[in-house]
């Protein structure tokens, strides 16, 4: 196939992964505001029991619940108002048989009651006594002190990204600042004489630049940092001092375009030139994806990805982001959504190479059927035409109209009702 | 059950959109590279044939293809180079039969050319004569002017959310500015004389501000501005001062807390009182979530929103949410991922308000269980404990331990593998 030797993509993530895992990250304390999506960096510690007293979950009256045992509409309870608690103070009365004390939802619940009556499900009788019209037991309308969380218990783990809930419960914990792994920092580099500016009306033979923007995308919900090159000519030595300074301040250098074995391909050279550097693998038996690049210099990780957009974003989702992930120490990873369907026209998995086929769905009486796009990866519209991803391994048979296919669907383009698997 | 009159969910999510989407929404105009994840507020068409030329997907030589009709290894067909199309130039010779002209990727394709043939199945015998050992058909390794996107089409549509893929197509149709739905500017007020800020120490009685983060990060997830005011004494004559100035900035106001019935809830009557205002609804049938209120003063609506966190979220998700998407115009939402799993205890659904009730769930052998976690909507860590959620009818019957439920799946919140459905 060329003078590279192919490794598997599953050996390709691998050893992306583990070279990535193995390099020091660092770690930055950002504000809770700003901690949104961010990853942990340590286990996060409640210090002290939350909430740190007995609260009232409702506008009531606390109590003591077994005065309540037999009340109703019919039969109420009858107790004497002593006081009340005040929103945000210390429930300074204690609440014996035959009393309760007024109380705001959230307010502390004081000493000596164990449960609060719903001010609806009361009557105020005058002269500070008030009926009860329905019982509570012990507990009723009450968050107990560490009910949430209790001291000494991990509230946020290490990698852990921080969603919406963690927030809450940090806030909760007193977090006012998180430690959080530092975004990598990513610098794209793009190749090509023949790429212009999107804004630029392409002379003939010119084409716009793409890949500086799906790449950027798709970096930042990675969760990094990304400076963008300006254009570098198709030079080697361009390119060799384009890479020099950029692996001096990134923690990975993504070079699209020119790691293939054309005449014009000066990628492969200018990493073989930086200092000390050593290439993990050069070659991924994967369509598209082949002229894919990964090695290291000093600290820095550099990827070369194919120039052919959709054969870009297929490498960066599959190789590229796994090992970003690893490098921020990310536990968990977004489950993948995947559905049965029939074949709409045949498929013929490459003989040599695994291949990651973008299909249209298009749902019919008797199932799902799965088109598949145009593989060249030249093409960009296939990825907004696209549903949903076939993979097919190396030297799979040809399958035909009919058969079934396993589609990983793209949930962020589909609507309507689809049945399959989280995985 | 109180001095309101309580809708449906159903009604309030309904009555919100559309409201909402009544209401002038403002455009600008964004670079590229800020595009990502916002509204497109105009249907993009693209004005020329993308890509603007016939173009080589691989490194090789143009030519004519019926020249090759026989050619294998065994028996090459014989062609003369007579040129070099040049990377990001117009490709000025004409190839003819027997004629091949060199063409990198990406290539303009030269007049007379049907096909490109891989470098790799032709050799060099000397002489600017080329062997070629395959066969190619017309159209191989070519993409054709126009394939992507012809002039006049709809590449992103009016109402589209950017992904990456349409970054992409964007760039290669000349975007280098796109038109976009203005981010709603969103003023959250949190009332409540308990609530403190996070870094601080409670007293006695005191409780720390969460919803402020979590429904900060909701609001810009729902693709909006966030502004937040200081804290709200909890006095009718502040509150509303405060809504007063925020209802004169904002598209929304989202009030949490004080939209009860209790004796130190203003926020009722302090949005009462603002100028020309509208109550749309006070009360929603929702457990958690009845103490939700929805008016319009002006152009701006405000929300208030329970001050327990975890029906703050439930209140933002089921009703709010959905209405900043109609203000923005969003024509696609994101599909919800639903399993069937065996109640792991009895589960009694409210019988005057529909519930969401939050669940854990767990693989067995024998399928899924879901065991209910505490309702209590004062609990925090039940955001962060919870796999899913349960979505009960006012006064369906009670279910018990081994019935079946739908549990709609928080698929941040998940790992392992789950059988379902995509809605």
């Amino acid at each position: 196939m060329g003078p590279w030797k192919l490794i598997t993509l599953d050996k390709a993530r691998q050893l992306a992964m583990s070279c990535m895992s193995g390099l020091q990250r660092q770690t930055e304390i950002v504000g809770l505001r700003e901690a949104m999506g961010r990853i942990a960096a340590v286990d996060f510690i409640n210090t002290e029991d939350n909430p740190p007293f007995d609260r009232s979950t409702v506008d009531g009256f606390a109590m003591v619940s077994s005065d309540s045992a037999t009340a109703s509409m019919a039969t109420p309870s009858v107790v004497s108002v002593v006081g009340e608690v005040k929103m945000g103070s210390l429930a300074e009365d204690i609440v014996t048989q035959g009393q309760a004390i007024r109380i705001p939802t959230g307010g502390m619940l004081p000493e000596g009651a164990d449960a609060v009556i719903m001010r609806e499900y009361t009557r105020d009788a005058g002269d500070g006594t008030l009926l009860v019209l329905r019982s509570v037991v012990a507990g009723d309308n009450v968050i107990r002190r560490g009910d949430d969380a209790v001291a000494g218990s991990v509230v946020v783990s290490a990698g852990h990204r921080i969603g919406v809930p963690d927030l809450g419960v940090l806030a909760s914990c007193g977090a006012d600042h998180v430690i959080v792994v530092k975004k990598p920092v990513v610098t794209i580099v793009t190749t090509g004489d023949e790429i212009i500016a999107p804004g630029t009306v392409p002379a003939p033979g010119q084409i716009r630049d793409v890949n500086s923007f799906t790449l950027l995308a798709l970096a930042e919900a990675a969760g990094c940092e990304v400076l963008l090159t300006e254009k570098v000519p198709d030079s080697q030595e361009g390119l060799s001092a384009v890479l020099e300074a950029a692996v001096a301040k990134a923690d990975v250098v993504l070079v699209s375009g020119g790691s293939s074995v054309g005449d014009r391909d000066f990628t492969t050279t200018a990493v073989q030139s930086l200092h000390g550097v050593k290439i993990w693998f050069h070659g991924v038996a994967l369509k598209p994806g082949k002229p894919t690049l990964m090695a290291l210099a000093g600290e820095t990780v550099i990827f070369g990805v194919p120039g052919h957009t959709v054969a870009a974003m297929t490498v960066f989702k599959e190789i590229v982001e796994p090992a970003l992930l690893a490098f921020q120490g990310v536990i968990s990873v977004s489950p993948r959504f995947v559905i049965q369907a029939k074949l709409g026209a045949p498929l013929r998995p490459d003989a040599e190479r695994d291949e990651i086929l973008r299909v249209r769905l298009e749902q019919r009486e008797d199932g799902v059927l799965a088109w598949p796009l145009p593989a060249k990866s030249g093409l960009i519209t296939v990825m907004t035409r696209a549903h949903g991803m076939v993979y097919t391994k190396a030297g799979q048979r040809e399958m035909q109209t009919g058969e079934i296919v396993e589609v990983q669907v793209l949930t962020d383009r589909v609507s309507g009702t689809w049945q399959g698997v989280l995985r």
